[in-house]
């Protein structure tokens, strides 16, 4: 689905290309369950919701104003196997048992907890998928795969684009991004 | 869809994360019909297939070899919504009004008669998307685009992966892919 | 040298990265002559005057801004082999047989008359060094180079950095350039 | 210098773009001292003993093959403000005191080590520039130099160049590599 799809305001959003590559690391099968923690503007949330035919998607934000778009985006898309909660993870992932598929695309500090939330409590070989934009939160996120010995991938990606309503055809650079994918034991 | 799930051989075959962006940049919705031109292994036609629930994919492609495995990933993936046709395009493209959705992975050196067919042939608004790893293809591509005052889009692709089967985790370039989408008029 | 070694006022300044590969393609004697074409704020005239200890370097740029900037920078750097005119090339290039290096860093639109000049009248094995952000750019310079079957190089450059005043370490890019050497015949 | 003017057997060699940026990230002046840790094939040793005119370096290598071609590029480029140690740093480095520069382009497992000594006895506003392809070298270096409070950068550069011998022109990307410059306090 194109950014252009998504209602957003002034919430950041995982751009497109990303937002596609991460999705097809959760490898989601129609009846899966996902939680979308950090959920954001719910682009993931709604492009997951789609996909999950027979599944359901939990999106997890705290803040009101991205909680209020997930919403508006639900009701455009008409995702009824969207359930949003307004909560600062790892608070709001009771249900945690009953989920096999984890995006995190922002964790408010608490990335650690919620990584051993997931470990202790998901079901085995549930995946978890995170964006990371920031050094420090790849790294974070890089130890605790490895620590945990974790079947896990690494990537980084890297999109040039022209902006075709310029005069001149310019690469612009997006920031690169890191996506790492882990697999519980 | 992982790289891993596609049967291969020595033929060259998309990088998933290339594979994935370039499905999403063709749109597809469940009734759509998608020519899969320079089919390769098929990874592509495999895969918007399964999306394709109402939908069908032609597969042209004209080396033997690779026609053998696009068959054979047919069968693995139970994909019976898609043909294979051995031809050398435009050979093949005969169909081609019922068609409006165009994926160009490799093109024998034909790619401007391609590029010229589906836009005199294809209905309006269909989406045209070609993969280019070589600089005079993006090129020729993106003249195509220009000079036929189509809505376009350019972008590259760059990815790096950690080998995690390695002892050491050394980020490992993949090479950059331009990704262009346009519209035909 | 660094970018901050620089008086740039609001004229655009080839990053410090892009810069160093730049003078490192021109493979600078300390005898040689190098006519700087766009020469912007004169980053890459002062530093190729630095190095050409027993030779000398002409920046040609046409914005009034630009030359005083320029003139600027010289008096910093106590560069006294280095001679500025305000022209728009190809004027400004009469004394091109004395060159055997040319850096473009840009071209207003003239870019092949002065790839042209430098072919007919610059000494044999003089090295051309361009430095692309508009893709259309990076083609002409592409196809005159193989056009005249010129001994070149094609690499393009991607920078991602951290800003350590941030808060935060993010990985930011910076827009990738194409840099393209040529060897006159 | 190209990678062209160097003698390299098997020993890996820093790509020239990357060589390039690294020493401009010394911000060498003529008088400075360099010790050059891990100098692998010298180029690096090499190029900064060509800039070195007042100056001198010592390149510090354990392998005697490696070392071996240090030598042998030294004789090539007439460097005798060269010198050569066959030593696993941090041995090797007694005088460290009396040099302002280092640059580390492999570590052999002591790192941390290296590090520790330049912070305690390399002179202050000391530089020390890292390239790392390992990403455990990048983390290693990059919590030093914040855990000392070092004024420091952090590059990934990556390069995508094409292969002119070849009958397509096909953009193949480098590994990246990451560039750390940090200042001893």
């Amino acid at each position: 689905m194109k950014d252009s799809e998504f209602i957003r305001g002034d919430v950041p959003m995982t751009k497109e290309e990303i937002r596609t590559i991460a999705l097809s690391k959760l490898e989601l099968s129609t009846h899966d369950s996902l939680m979308d923690i950090g959920a954001g503007t719910g682009s993931v949330s709604i492009e997951a919701a789609l996909q999950l035919t027979k599944g359901n998607v939990l999106a997890i934000e705290h803040k009101k104003e991205a909680v209020d778009l997930i919403l508006e985006n639900k009701e455009k898309h008409h995702t009824n196997n969207l359930e949003v909660v307004m909560a600062k993870a790892p608070d709001g992932m009771e249900n945690i048992a009953e989920y096999n598929k984890f995006f995190i695309g922002g964790s408010g500090g608490n990335l650690n907890d919620i990584l051993e939330l997931i470990k202790n409590k998901a079901p085995q070989k549930s995946i978890v998928v995170v964006t990371a934009i920031v050094l420090d939160t790849m790294i974070e996120v890089y130890h605790f795969f490895k620590d945990n010995n974790y079947d896990f991938e690494l990537i980084q990606v890297g999109v040039n684009k022209i902006d075709t309503t310029k005069k001149v055809a310019m690469l612009t650079a997006q920031n690169p991004i890191f996506i790492l994918t882990g697999k519980v034991k």
